[in-house]
């Protein structure tokens, strides 16, 4: 079995074509989106002769639209287009095209190859990396998926010139959740000192990104089904879900990170209470996001209206819901239940410093 | 990655709880249609205490609801009953209950255990063994699914008791095709020397299961994933899958092993003329499917109504139309382009002589 695809960090486009042989293939597919088709298509395009025959499928971006109707629309494509197992399905877009579109992929026919390009910073450190695919089902955040891997996956960071300050900060979230699970006291500190975000520089960015992968992936390649350590990666992500989800649900979107980042606000608290976490650290990560994460919600949320998503999160055994927590900075720990009334607590923390 | 499940000949139902420990999942889910819960699930059910918390399940029987919208449904069901990564699901039935029932679970929260018991001869010599699961899309057979294979599976052949003439037929025509295309001279022998199939003893059916079995284990456990050598098991399919999605948009249904019966019949011809597969042979496999399939199509179709499904078989390569044709019998082939006007002429023999 696969556990990871080979990523390949390429400072042109035009040098994706002597890492992978695309003219191997029949025919090729290239999922995007209005903003993809608008800022990376074109470069991608203008860079490969391999591409000039390539059928271009675009949805509308957008959580709500990772679903399984999405999917019939372009699996009805497919067959039209009569892309058979020797066509390839590429990526090029944010967390939403690689997710559902390596879900596609895999399910069609039995399965056919895809790459992806993720283009924003959040699918380059984190949806590329592990081989997760899937869709949002009844609304609960890739209720429907498997695991399968990229045959290739390729990163350009030039593709983030183009990304608002919102989706900068919003990839960063994953970036700040990897240095703090990293057993290198350096990740956390290298993140730390950087005071406004937004304000990074292109290199510093991409040798944060290429940190922030590495972390990722050997955990992924430890526990490639999720059965036990690969489970650290979701800390601040079972409260993190459950407000995508009850956005979902409203018809509203949250930068994923966003809600990444104040997961993890929520879920210190139960940090704290359940594995000791020194206050120290709970209060240094809360002020650091604080202070970068400004509030965006256009909604409010109670721990009731949470609840139903918190019953159904992927990581439960029997009824109780479990966490992914911290002991300390660098220290990470999972399956760790917690009692409904202090995640209530938890959640009520959040919504009185948001 | 797993290749096979544990397969498991089960004389008595209650024999199942010593061979799989049940009692190590959270909540049981079965599948049945109306006919297994009338006639297996109160055997399961009666023989174990194992099942007696165990939520059911049940879809209308019929190719015809093995699609996404079922699909749907059940996975709406297992988010309901809070299904969790925990819970093992049962799939109790037929091909269109395993194949479907695979599917639903190996997506549901990225995939979940479940085991087979399959209940019809179809699916106990085909469906149930080599982990292709899928559903029916836009009346393409199996066009989308992935490869999963089941944690175990169970044949219990007493469960055949209660099948049609008809659906014994079905399921022994890919029995035939199994001893057509087994380097094995005698496993043919053995099929030819019954002279009516609907007579053959209970003892004497259950030795030819486990043997087809083998046969297509055997091919299965060197090329899982059919890039090569298992596209011999799809010999007879090409036309006949061709028949049965034609059926499916007229919303009739065929059952598939006759699909697959007058399917052999028209891919001989081919056979015949691309690999010089000799008469003698070509008139003997002819005439023993002549006299044990009799003619139950309710429909008629011609080459030109076949087209569009040829065109998206699973197996073709860059728009050409790919057959598994024998050399001889025990001699099976793959990879054989045909052209568009012999492939016409051998469906339109097949219209002649039906």
């Amino acid at each position: 079995m696969i556990t990871t695809a080979p990523i390949i960090f390429l400072e042109s486009l035009t040098n994706c074509t002597t890492y992978f042989s695309f003219e191997k293939y029949g025919k090729i597919f290239i999922l995007v989106d209005e903003n993809t088709k608008e800022h990376c298509w074109p470069l991608l395009l203008s860079n490969n002769s391999a591409f000039k025959n390539a059928i271009l499928i675009e949805i509308q971006s957008g959580e709500q639209h990772k679903n399984l109707s999405t999917c019939e629309k372009i699996w009805q494509l497919l067959f039209w287009h009569k892309a058979d197992r020797n066509s390839l399905f590429i990526n090029l877009g944010g967390g939403v095209i690689g997710d559902m579109g390596g879900f596609i992929a895999s399910l069609y026919k039995r399965g056919i190859d895809f790459i992806n390009f993720p283009t924003t910073l959040l699918a380059m450190v984190d949806a590329t990396v592990g081989g997760k695919t899937g869709i949002d089902f009844l609304n609960f955040k890739n209720g429907i998926g498997l695991f399968q891997q990229p045959a290739h996956i390729f990163i350009h960071t030039g593709f983030l010139k183009t990304l608002s300050e919102i989706e900068i900060l919003s990839g960063f979230a994953e970036i700040i959740k990897h240095a703090l699970i990293s057993p290198m006291p350096e990740n956390w500190q290298t993140i730390k000192s950087i005071n406004e975000i937004n304000k990074i520089s292109a290199a510093e960015l991409q040798k944060i990104i290429e940190q922030s992968i590495k972390i990722k992936s050997n955990i992924v390649k430890n526990d490639y089904k999720e059965t036990g350590e690969r489970k650290v990666l979701n800390f601040g992500h079972t409260i993190g879900h459950a407000i995508e989800s009850y956005a979902l649900q409203l018809n509203k979107t949250i930068p994923h990170g966003y809600a990444i980042a104040w997961g993890i606000i929520a879920e210190l608290q139960l940090a704290q209470q359940y594995c000791n976490m020194p206050n120290i650290e709970i209060n240094q990560i809360e002020k650091y996001i604080h202070t970068n994460y400004k509030n965006v919600f256009n909604f409010k949320f109670s721990s009731e209206e949470l609840n139903i998503y918190l019953e159904n999160d992927k990581k439960n055994i029997d009824n109780q819901i479990s966490f992914s927590l911290l002991e300390k900075i660098g220290k990470p720990t999972y399956n760790i239940y917690c009692n409904e009334q202090d995640v209530k607590k938890a959640i009520n923390y959040l919504e009185e410093i948001l």
